[in-house]
């Protein structure tokens, strides 16, 4: 049996302001003529398929077209889940039906502990879930990830067949891991996360939640990482998917080849507006720049779209926001830059026009409040 | 070939402020149950199956649920087609997979106009659609509904086999229809309505949209309306379902029990909380009161509600919304009231506190500007 596990598709996402849906069609057009390639005998998505509980029409759109594609046009059969990012109801939708032509989308633990059989394989879809439904699932007191995981596959080990492998497709943060900037934390000091131990007896783990392929260092349980880079966190991470052969108990990684990529530059204004460096860039892409001038610059923000018109992100060198550290966190001293912050972190998007008004007035009043207590303490 | 008809579910559908669902569910298994009596071969939805585009979690549960019922659990072939509610995209999902259980989901010009075949009888699934699509779809200057419909049914006449019963299925406002305050108007001024000439040559059209049966006069276009009453307007409208057989040429009108009715009493308030009276009535129904008192009656709506849990709304026999008309149109004098009804009549729900307090400090301002000019004036 082999396999392409892909996970973290994050379809509707917005990157910085952005609209992702053309490098996302793009990107999984490119998995599916991979598994062509490859003559796969299946492909898994382990989970946030959209990026959002109620994705928007578009997003909704290009999904339905994959599915179709790789499931009734290539006739791939399909095994997926659902991630922190679905809603397990609306994505559910026609999966009752999804059955005939092996397309198989698990959202809830109930449909998980039974197994898919495809030859030599037993595939066991475990979507993501919040230990309260595992607590009224099997109504035990059960009150972490790590003890809700462990109990669904004590179940699904009673369907274990020893002359098969077994494959594991989920969607949790196993300990261990390393995090990028783009994954909403679903781990709260370490109490939600999943030990690789409570993985034992599975032959492979197709995990999806965390955006680097590289976030677990382990043989057999590996996040597939996201097709596509979406933090700046991401700039270096090799974007791909992993195709699994059980019988010759072998993974590889394949890399993928964006539509447009997320890039960074440090150089002054003057050089970036220069047609001698501009042409050496691939200008399509999502830039990030680091720029070394001191001097105000009017207007810079216009003057760089004109060139590039997919900047993420502008950072003075010498500003107070030169370091590495500072491109993602928030400079703790100013509460409308980390508000800001936790904003996009949140919802990808900037602050909009009104909403940085509001954030002004507020913290502004904030500053008086601050002032006033602070000239009554002198 | 025995089909029954039904349209315009609306699911997700607030009364009032009140949740459906239950009763929406109730009413749908009934008509379930009936099919079965009934040994139909087939269930057609004529559209409006959601009562939004983004319909909540909740009311794609339910319909998830029940279109699984009907045509998976109970194996009716299910034909059905988008309104004016429903968003095509969202609500196609999954469609591709249906057709293997024939079950016909259309949502756009394209698919309609080749028909769906069942033993003597040729379907055609026209769903809602803008005259945009349709002169997007032609390339032809289309800039009516009527147009529109006139233009896809000459497509669909090539398909006509005349050895077959030709039935359409659709969602239109067709002149000479009377309308319910429950239906939102697609047609200005008469001209979105299709006229009944333009389905000259089918047997039976199976429409949707309005939510009386009655609301056509005609013996082969009808309405099947909705199946539970979604108005003050509709509280004297029997709802149900036809079952049209295209053999025998027949089409009988089958009444449905909603496990919650909607009526009205006209009583004083001292009536209305005696047990010997409100023994007599139906406490569980939605309920309109119309008050013969004239006094002030202090904390009178909590005092009603503890007999009557779901009131939709109490009038004054003797006070300034006494006619019929005005039980659904506001007051034109004042305007928080048109703005409120306007709200609701457009969300099926009242303005919360915080709207209120909005409107309220909106149009005491407007009240000020208007003393003022009149002032002048004099």
């Amino acid at each position: 049996m082999r396999f392409l596990h892909t996970a973290d598709w994050h379809i509707g996402k917005k990157l910085h302001g952005y609209d992702l849906l053309e490098d996302q069609s793009y990107i999984i057009d490119q998995i599916i003529d991979l598994a062509e390639e490859q003559s796969v005998d299946a492909i898994i998505i382990a989970g946030d398929l959209y990026d959002r509980t109620v994705p928007a029409v578009d997003a909704v759109k290009c999904l339905n077209e994959k599915i179709a594609k790789i499931n009734l046009e290539k006739k791939f059969p399909l095994l997926a889940i659902s991630g922190n990012h679905d809603s397990p109801t609306r994505l559910e939708t026609g999966s009752p039906w999804f059955k005939n032509t092996q397309f198989y989308l698990t959202t809830s633990i109930e449909e998980s502990i039974e197994p898919i059989e495809f030859s030599d394989t037993q595939f066991f879809l475990l979507p993501y879930f919040e230990p309260i439904e595992a607590r009224l699932f099997f109504d035990e007191k059960i009150t972490t990830i790590a003890e809700g995981v462990t109990r669904v596959l004590q179940e699904m080990k009673q369907y274990f067949d020893s002359t098969k492998k077994q494959v594991l497709v989920t969607h949790f943060f196993v300990a261990g891991s390393s995090q990028t900037d783009s994954e909403t934390k679903i781990q709260v000091g370490g109490l939600d996360s999943v030990p690789t131990t409570a993985f034992e007896g599975f032959d492979y783990v197709a995990l999806g939640h965390l955006h680097a392929n590289t976030a677990l260092n382990h043989e057999r349980i590996r996040y597939s990482g996201s097709p596509l880079k979406f933090s700046l966190s991401e700039i270096t991470n090799e974007k791909g998917v992993y195709i699994v052969d059980t019988q010759k108990d072998q993974q590889h990684f394949y890399p993928l080849r964006p539509k447009r990529d997320l890039q960074q530059y440090t150089a002054s204004f003057e050089t970036l507006l220069d047609p001698a460096f501009y042409r050496q860039v691939d200008r399509e892409a999502f830039l990030h720049f680091t720029l070394t001038d001191r001097a105000v610059i009017p207007n810079m923000m216009n003057q760089l779209r004109r060139v590039y018109p997919r900047i993420l992100s502008v950072e003075r060198q010498n500003g107070r926001t030169v370091s590495k550290k500072n491109l993602t966190l928030a400079d703790e001293e100013d509460p409308q830059r980390v508000i800001a912050h936790f904003y996009k972190e949140m919802t990808g998007e900037p602050l909009n026009e009104q909403q940085q008004k509001w954030l002004t007035g507020l913290t502004a009043g904030g500053e008086k409040e601050r002032e006033k207590s602070c000239s009554q303490e002198n």
